[in-house]
């Protein structure tokens, strides 16, 4: 096996995980089979959309490359019908999305600095190819994003994505460092679950909302 | 009147009963003008945004030819002052709104393919330019988007789709059976609103949602 | 001081002001600490980056340059510690807010022009460039979002893109011209703030909403 078949099958497997966690949300909103293939695929897809959109890689990937998709859309439906089974595999479906997001977020933030985006910029966009895909099922699904309220989720992506634009600072983006960056956020990842950790909350009496709304 | 003149009344036409259904979400919503008319404007052309965006062609149409935002946000207005009417109008907007469906299916399927976007990105991307304006008026609106929910909606531009996609394989996208493509599409969608066609929903007893959220 | 220095100060003041208000809606949801800065870094940089994506300047600015993610995520995160104290400022941050309106409703509209987008959708990236922000915001805490719903708040962008549009047509985008653009969007906003200026909201019996979901 070469490493771009082997990179083309963690990308996948990672696609396939996203996909279940989307397909997963939108089966306990009883949407119909289609609305759980959608979300399922936007879910899978929809970090790397908005990637490849900010770097102008047009059209992006999800698009140009049926296997994406069909991975994507694959999965998702067959979460429909084996929900019920999907769900007593609760472990290992978190240890399967925490390698997502750390394949995620290395490959995210690579493709941003080979489109020559400087750094502060290609760890956003690496973190957010990371995450994308779990805020568009959110938002389809009428929640607020989970990774915007709890848990040290997003927060292992943007570390990891620091992480690889040092190496390509210092020349040190090869093989064997990077895997070491999805490791790191892969381990960070699931040992926050495991200790839950999480990122802190407001102190209580928050300001009333509607800074826009009251007369001046 | 040239086959030209001819398509764009049509598109037109699609973005005015697009823009009907988006008013009339948020006059139903209670927003005020400028919403009405935003929200209108966003079902009228945020699919072909969307479409635009990944296929590289912009400014995208919605914004380099003004008789879309003219026609839209026009129409939108008119929601804004006559909705009672529009609300007696009921079956006659379902059918343009069919029509509208089967239109930006198949010039969303075509102009993908233009763009030379593989076979499988195509027939997605020419579903979203017919369901992507419905899903930014469902989450402008607070909504979880009706076209994961039920009906034949999706469904039937994404049928659509592939066969716009096989046509253009086999040499044969030309004027009569993209004609008959589109009229597959309204027809679908007319059928499964009158037989009250839907996708299924998933069985009972769906998983807890969180699928993130809890401890390894 | 040079020109261009005084216009990158009155642009991170603009997105100073936007995370603000990003991450006081985000406080007021109660999100982590990761969760604030992201809504406050959405509301700065949302409208910036879907501006750039519609006239082709990749990577976005926000991306490309990195004084406005770290300037957008500064304040946002001193928004959660310093919430509090930044309720009482009420009336400042509001007139903060109608000067960053003000200053990127101007500079939106600007952009879209040299980039040769038409006049009318020049005025409409004019008008997201100021309100993407805002949507973002709102949609990411599970509100329908403000601008839709009341006030003079995109209706002031909208006027001042057109008066940007119109200056540009005979010539005079100019220095002094478009200072006076910009004041008048900014007095607008205030004027209308003070008296309570709203757009008229829809007459009462609004129609049944799922204009696509009954039977035909």
């Amino acid at each position: 096996m070469t490493t771009s078949t082997a990179l083309l099958l963690a990308d996948l497997t990672g696609v396939a995980v996203f996909a279940a966690s989307g397909a997963s949300a939108a089966v306990a909103k009883r949407l119909d089979l289609f609305g759980v293939v959608f979300v399922g695929v936007v879910a899978a897809l929809g970090g790397g959309i908005f990637r490849d959109l900010v770097i102008d890689e047009v059209p992006p990937l999800a698009f140009g490359d049926w296997r994406y998709a069909v991975t994507a859309a694959v999965t998702a439906a067959a979460i429909f019908w084996l929900h019920p089974q999907f769900a007593r595999l609760r472990t290992t479906v978190l240890v399967l999305d925490a390698a997502g997001l750390a394949l995620f977020t290395v490959t995210g933030t690579l493709k941003a600095l080979d489109a020559h985006v400087p750094a502060v910029g290609a760890c956003m966009i690496g973190m957010l190819t990371a995450i994308g895909g779990g805020l568009g099922r959110d938002l389809l699904t009428g929640e607020i994003p989970v990774v915007l309220r709890r848990e040290i989720y997003a927060v292992a992506a943007l570390a990891g994505s620091i992480a690889v634009a040092l190496l390509s600072a210092y020349g040190a983006a090869t093989a064997v460092p990077l895997t070491a960056a999805a490791v790191f956020v892969f381990a960070l990842r699931l040992v926050s679950l495991r200790r839950r950790w999480s990122a802190p909350v407001p102190a209580l009496r928050p300001p009333r909302t509607g800074a826009r709304g009251p007369q001046l």
